[in-house]
This record gives C-alpha cells, sequence and structure tokens, in this order.
C-alpha cells in the first residue's frame, strides 16, 4: 500500500517544503526505559528473550539496560551481548567512569551517556555549573573512544534547557568524538512544531546524526517523535507498547507506522511481527496494553458500529486506515447495540442463513432488535446469544447439540489444602468422571478438564479481563485452543472466576468439535 | 503553574507566529463515539452518570449518543436532556430525516449530523455523487434548523477527501445555516502539520467556529487535535480515556492538559477531576487505562528509577512536568531493581529509620543490595519486603506483629454447589471460626473473613490486574480498605486468585489495624 504523503494531497501538501529523511534508525530501549516502568522487573533470561525478538525484527540498535543499577541488569546484558546480534548492543551509563567501566565490562558494541543540561537539573539534582557538566560530558566521551566503543550522548531534559547553552554542550561532545547525539524531552513537555524546530536548529550546527527521546506526558510522545524527524532527526528511542517511566515513551509500533504509512520513510522493522512482539512485552511485563491501544491493541482493527462495519465489508480501507496484515492483526467485526443490520447479516451467512431465503425480513428485523436489546442491557453479544435468538425466531436448529457436555465441576482450595477439582463429562454421551490437582482452583479446573479431553484440544492462551469493582464483579475470562489443526477463541464471564474459566474452555472444546 | 509557551524559548519561539485561540471548547463524545468502542454497552443510567459527571467537570457540549441506533439509547438520551445542565446535549444523526426526527424527539439541544465525503465513501458505501452528497447535506442541515436546533455538522472522513470539493461540501454546510463544521479525521491518518495546514485552508473560506474529531490509528488523535487548534480550530472532540471506535479518540484529558500547561490555552474543564472521571468510565465501561496511559494512568506521577527518584525527591518538577495535583492524582515512588538509595532512605525514614542513627552506613549498603536482588528476580518489591530485609539485617522489629492472623481458609465451588468458604482467624490471640457463601470462590471467602472483622473495616475496591499466560499465571489483587477514618490499599500475588484476595485483604486490614 502506498503512503499517505504520496496518496493523499493534504499530507503531501503539508510536508513538501521538508527535506525528509529516506530511511531513520529505531532505537529501543524497552529493555532499559521500557523496563523502568514503575512495578515491571524483569529477570536476566526474559531480558535475553525480549533482545532476541527486537533483533529479530530488525531494531537497529538495542539498549539492553542501565549495567550500574545492579547485578542482574549486569547479567543480562552479558547475555546479550554474548549472542553476536545484528544489532548494535547499548548500555546506558551517566557520564561518570565507574557507570562506564561496568558497561565496558559488559561487552556492549556501545555506550549511550547522558548528563542532565536544564537548570532546574542543574541546580537542584547535579549541583554544577555549565562548565563543569561540558567538562563532565567530554571527559565521559573521550573515555569511552579510549576504549574503541561507540557513543551516543543525551544532554538529559534537553527540551528544558537554554538553546545555546545546549547548542554548546552538542557541540563540545560531537568535537570530543561523539558518534551521535541525542535529544531527550525528559518529562514530555514538547509539541511536534517545537521539536521540528530544535533539531533544525541543531542540525545548523551539528553533523554527526541525530537522535530524538520522548516522554507521553502529555500523550505526545510519538508525535514528537515525528516532528523530530520533520526536522531532520536520523534516528528516534522507540519502547514496545510505549512503556517507560510514569507515562511512558514513544511506542514503536506507532513510530514505525506513522513513518512507514503516512510519510513514506523507511525503517528496517518487519512490520508483521508487530503485535507478536507487543504481545510477549505485555506478557513477560505483566503490562497490558489497553484494547483501543493504536497498531497493536485488540480493538485497533474491530468494528462494532453499524455504519463502521457496513463500511468495512464493503471496502475495507472505508474504515481502516492500513489493513491489519501489515501488522500481524485481524480485522474483527463485533455485535453490540450500535450493530447494523449490514453486521447482523454477515454473522447470519456464517451460521448458513440468508435473509429472504431461510430467513424472512420479518425474522429479521425481529433479530436485529433482540440483539441491540442486549446491547442496550449494557452486555456483550457473543456468537451463543446470536445462535438462541436466531433459533428462538426461526424454530429452526442452527447447530447440532453440543458434543462435549460439563455435567459437574468442584473445585476446592485454601491455604492448607491441595487446589483441587473434580469433573464430570459427557462427551458423545459417555460420561467421563476425574479429578486433579493444580497450583490454583482454576488450574485444578481446567487440568481435570484436559486430563478427560487428552492431548488432542490443547488450552494455548488463558487470560482474565482485569476486573474491577467488587469482590461481586463479573469476571471475564477469554481463551484460545488449539486442535485439529484449528485454532479458536472462547469467552465466558460469571461472577465465580472458576466457573467462568470453566465454560470458556468447554465452550472452546465444543467449538473446535463442531467446526 | 506557569505555561510551558511563557517558561520554555524551544516552545515559545516554535509557535510565535501562530495565531491561537484564548480558548478552546470541549466537545466531548464518550457517550458517543467512546460507547461505540467495540464491547463496550452502557445501561440508560450508566450514560445518565457519565453524563452528569461530563457536565460538573465543564464539559461544554455532551454528545449524549446517536439516539437512532436503539431504543436504550433513545432512553438514556432522554433521561439526560430532561436534567437541563449546563452542557449543550447534542445527539448524532446521519444527514437523513428519520435519524434526525429520532434525535429531535430525545429533546437534544442540538444535533451533529455527518454524511462522508470521500471518494472511498462516496464510491463504496454511499455510491453518490458529490452533488447529491452536497444536496443531503444541505436539506438536512435545512430541515434541523427549521425545527430550532443548532447544528454541527461533519463531512465524514474530511481528510481523505479532495480539498476543493471539501471546502465546497462546507460551504454550503454554512449557507444552509449550519452553526459550527467538524472536521473528522476518521481513520486517523493526519500528522499534526497536515491538520494545521487544513484547518487554515478551511479558515480563509468558511466564518463560523471549526471543531475537529480526531481518531487515534497511527496515536497521533492528540497532536493532531492540538495541530488543528493552531490552524484555528475553536472546538475539539474529546473522549474520556480516549475510547472510541479501533483505537479511539482524541483522550480528553490529554487535550485539555495540553492546551493548558503547554500553549496556556484555557478550556471550561475542572482539570482536578480528570482522574475521578477517568476512573470512573473505566468502571462503566470495562476497558482500563494502562497504567503507562498519559495524565490519568496509575503511573502517570510513578517513579521507580534511582535518578528520577532522587531528583524528584529534591525538586519534584525535575521529572514530572506538573504537579500531579491537577489532574488529581499522587506522586508514587515505587521500590525496585532500579531503585536508588535515595529511594530506599526515604522509605526508611517511614518506617523511622535513619542512615547513621538507627541503621549503618554498612547495614544500608546491605539493604539497598537485597532489595535490587528481589527486583533482579522479576518481583516487585512490597512495604513487607522491605520491612523483612530491614528487620533481619538490623536485627530489630519494625512493626508490631500483625493483629489478624490467617490460620485457615479452605472454599470449594462448582457448577452445582453454592461457592462456600470456612475461616479461621486469630485476632489478638483470640480465635474466630466463621463461614459465609458468596457469589463466588472470592467473594465467599472475603465475605467469612469481613464477617470476623465486622463493619469497622469495608472493602471498597477489588481489583485483579489482567492475567495472561497459562492458567497457572501469578495473579495480581490489589484491594482498597477503609476503616477507622484510614483508607488504604494493599496487593498480594499468588497462582491460586483465591488465595492471592485473601493474602491482599489480611495484609490490608493489618495495615489499617497497625496505622
Amino acid at each position: 500500500m502506498e503512503p499517505y504523503s504520496k496518496t493523499n494531497n493534504i499530507i503531501k501538501n503539508s510536508i513538501n517544503n521538508l527535506n525528509l529523511p529516506k530511511n531513520v534508525k529505531i532505537f529501543d530501549t524497552t529493555l532499559r526505559d521500557g523496563e523502568q516502568t514503575p512495578g515491571v522487573s524483569l529477570t536476566p533470561d526474559e531480558k535475553v528473550e525480549i533482545a532476541i525478538n527486537l533483533n529479530n525484527i530488525g531494531v537497529d540498535i538495542i539498549e539492553a539496560g542501565f549495567p550500574i543499577s545492579s547485578h542482574g541488569e549486569q547479567e543480562a546484558i552479558k547475555k546479550i551481548t554474548s549472542l553476536n546480534m545484528n544489532a548494535e548492543i547499548c548500555g546506558l551509563a551517566r557520564a561518570v567512569k565507574k557507570d562506564i567501566d561496568v558497561a565496558i565490562d559488559c561487552g556492549v558494541d556501545s555506550i549511550h551517556t547522558f548528563i542532565a543540561t536544564s537548570p532546574l537539573h542543574r541546580e537542584y539534582k547535579l549541583k554544577m555549573s555549565k562548565e563543569e557538566i561540558i567538562n563532565r560530558a567530554v571527559d565521559a566521551i573521550e573515555y569511552i573512544k579510549e576504549h574503541g566503543l561507540k557513543v551516543e550522548f543525551s544532554a538529559e531534559d534537553a527540551t528544558r534547557t537554554e538553546i545555546d547553552y545546549l547548542i554548546e554542550v552538542y557541540k563540545n561532545a560531537e568535537d570530543a568524538g561523539a558518534d551521535r547525539i541525542n535529544v531527550p524531552d525528559t518529562v514530555g513537555v514538547m509539541i511536534p512544531r517545537a521539536m521540528t524546530y530544535l533539531i533544525s536548529q541543531l542540525k545548523k550546527e551539528i553533523s554527526i546524526p541525530i537522535s530524538v527521546h520522548c516522554h507521553n506526558d502529555f500523550g505526545l510522545a510519538v508525535a514528537n517523535s515525528l516532528g523530530a524527524v520533520e526536522g531532520g532527526a536520523q534516528q528516534v528511542h522507540c519502547t514496545v507498547n510505549g512503556l517507560g517511566e510514569r507515562a511512558g515513551n514513544a511506542a514503536l509500533e506507532e513510530v514505525v507506522m506513522s513513518l512507514m504509512m503516512i510519510y513514506g520513510i523507511d525503517t528496517n522493522i518487519n512490520t508483521e511481527k508487530l503485535t507478536e512482539i507487543s504481545n510477549l512485552v505485555s506478557k513477560l511485563t505483566g503490562i497490558n496494553t489497553q484494547p483501543n491501544k493504536a497498531v497493536v491493541g485488540e480493538n485497533s482493527f474491530a468494528h462494532e458500529s453499524g455504519i463502521h462495519a457496513h463500511g468495512v465489508l464493503a471496502h475495507a480501507l472505508t474504515y481502516e486506515p492500513i489493513p491489519p496484515e501489515i501488522v500481524g492483526q485481524k480485522r474483527k467485526i463485533i455485535l453490540g447495540k450500535h450493530t447494523g443490520a449490514h453486521a447482523i447479516q454477515s454473522k447470519l451467512k456464517e451460521l448458513g442463513l440468508e435473509v429472504g431465503k431461510n430467513v424472512s425480513e420479518e425474522q429479521f428485523k425481529e433479530i436485529v432488535n433482540r440483539i441491540k436489546d442486549i446491547g442496550d442491557k449494557g452486555k456483550m453479544i457473543t456468537d451463543a446469544d446470536v445462535i438462541a435468538i436466531v433459533e428462538d425466531i426461526t424454530k429452526r436448529t442452527i447447530k447440532s447439540k453440543r458434543t462435549v457436555n460439563l455435567e459437574q465441576i468442584a473445585v476446592m482450595t485454601g491455604n492448607k489444602l491441595i487446589p483441587t477439582a473434580s469433573v464430570e463429562l459427557i462427551i458423545n454421551n459417555e460420561r467421563y468422571i476425574t479429578s486433579k490437582v493444580g497450583v490454583g482452583p482454576v488450574d485444578a479446573a481446567l487440568k481435570a478438564i484436559q486430563s478427560v479431553i487428552g492431548e488432542k484440544i490443547k488450552i494455548k492462551e488463558y487470560h482474565i479481563n482485569a476486573i474491577t469493582g467488587g469482590t461481586d464483579a463479573l469476571a471475564e475470562v477469554i481463551v484460545k485452543l488449539e486442535g485439529y489443526g484449528k485454532e479458536i477463541t472462547a469467552k465466558a464471564a460469571n461472577e465465580d472466576i472458576v466457573r467462568a474459566s470453566v465454560e470458556a474452555i468447554i465452550d472452546g472444546i465444543n467449538k473446535i468439535m463442531d467446526m
């Protein structure tokens, strides 16, 4: 698909006097700034797993960590550098020898060294003069270069620094031998226009490549990174899912897709793997993306409203900026109170029903109304709801009887007993009874069911949506099952988390068996 | 606090040739576009509750819904209009009589009517010519004006429409009597610079106020809305938490705070209530914000890394763009593998310990190392961890013995038995045994504990973080308890969701009793 800057005149006209780079390098700091997300800690092995995947998607530089911060951090970085990846492996170091020595010892290709330059940081944090800061920066850069490593130098809080002084700092860094300078918007106060202005001012004075590092305190990290590229930046610092301190950093997936699909600027990223790496990072950090997260969110290619679903069914690009496959996503049409007749017609087709043929116009109207009624009650509409409504109105059986039926389930747990579940299933009229233990009641229940079903169907993923409210709030469980060459997702909601889990699994097993 | 456009020269220089408005109106569409978030359905009462809160925070216009979409929607809008709020209540309608009639019947102050104008939508969705579309728009606007209502007119997919035709459409809308035009970036393909360009082009031809409606498919909805204001837009469409179709809409909290704290442009929003309304919308829609969500996220004012925590403890603005109180948030210092000595010193002070006084320098070093070791194992560090480490190293008891101890808990549930829990607690050396039933195993367990503790301590909130992975993944439970005039939060993680819940509650009860 051609970038919007080629096909859209508004964008074309707005950027035609800019001197945009042909490509931009991606400096990923998921393992450093991303891991500094409050509450996130990765084990060395988890860091290595993420690094391997970052290298595989084509990230140019991996900032693997902040070596001085802990022994585990050093261990992780050493493992990563030992793998000889294509990506440049970088370590963070304050502009002090002990940090730099520890980083060198980890075997990194390059060191990202920094010192703060803004008045607030000079006065309250560093308690150093402007000259002292420049000297410290120059000493650090020279020391790293003496050891034969690449240097990326950051003036921390650059965007709140006096611009004349900032230029002086960066010029000194370049003269000292820095290979790249990086401009951090440390507390995220910039706007895109200001980033374009700042970088173009720096460009006049600096000849080594300029990188930017934007924080998201006002929700502008991605736009500010793009604004910097408009001003001439050739490298952008990103994190997967926009993780990072406070409101996080520029999200890699959003920066890459904007550069590619709007500006037509290349990166080395294999975009089809973006959703996969987003899921991996969510899993390992425990920080899930919102459903409405751009590019990689669960809903970012989901359509519920009648108008949108109708449009997408006629021509996907009416309500999608790009085809979902480009980022490893899938289109979803979801039924709800806003659903229109077109989406419901398309759902009926999946069930082998056609309006005018085996469903009358009048029956169809009734089906639409009943579906919207469920939505009006604040509920999600599942395939099972649709089938029940259609069966009721058309008096016809849509699907054969469920293959697997749960007769009984009982589980117990506590602090002085082993979580145990017993289960009675009826499969094709045969009765199976068994029990299993697990690490918790849900685990025990699902292990019991699994032991009856055998290895042909496997639970690939188990997900509980966050629950907020009281202990009697609805728990929503989503499971992914694999079996007989098929992969399906099933969902159930219940105030009892064990029952919700079991219902989702049984529903999923039946879906696989019935397909 | 003064806006950055006054104190920051980079921003000041970048916007000094713009003609920025003094204030911007906030058109909130949480109840329309926000509710179209796939999977979200609100009951009429929930919609009313959100509307009341939107009105209270000072939103100028509330788009209360899309009346034609369902009966429940009409019921909700009628309830909202009957409350005679300060905010203008608006209803969405396609440019067709039946939609407009239903909206009028709901008693709205204004109607937001729309028709698509882009080539893709003309050809594949509407199958109408350019002229037919203009006629349809004009008819709708005139029809609404005849009924004495205000009209806001949108050219759907405006940003992918030929600019000459778009201007023609909007001029016709103005001539037909529209009070405002709105420019939707329907699939979120714009960049800020292009929005500035587009709006300034429209400004030359249109004299009624211009509004924008930006989608977030590339993560640029907020920046594009601000870009539009730079071009002369006087109104911005927003949703709380950025909810909406696909990747959502411009987040109200980010737009408002950027306008106010960066540009110095006023809105009528009471910013101190932003976090509260964000939490309300999360609760009612079931869509939680990411921890790293800007402005209102759980982490947006949380600091873990040593450098940041040190800076913030010396002067908050070193690592915070604005004081958290402005948006109803609180600063949090979180301990983890990146934590430095300063944050740990500050935590020890809370426990009544001071380095050099009752903790030696050597003991302190050991405490710091032990805390980082926990972080290296990928774990979060709780207050209880810190107390255990300090007690172990200093051989001094930090806190009195826990008041409430859980001796035994056992729960059972299933599809043919009532979720039941029995519990044995020891409180101040007295033994209490009881059992209770609940809607699920967690509910039963907590009801049993509650019945022993009595009404003096109450569980105000119960939250489970989303779980992804297998059924043996760690479940993290966070509870908020209230009692004896105090409110505390406690947390526990366990593979068994029942045990995690019980541990968090018991820990919280002890915290309240010990304070």
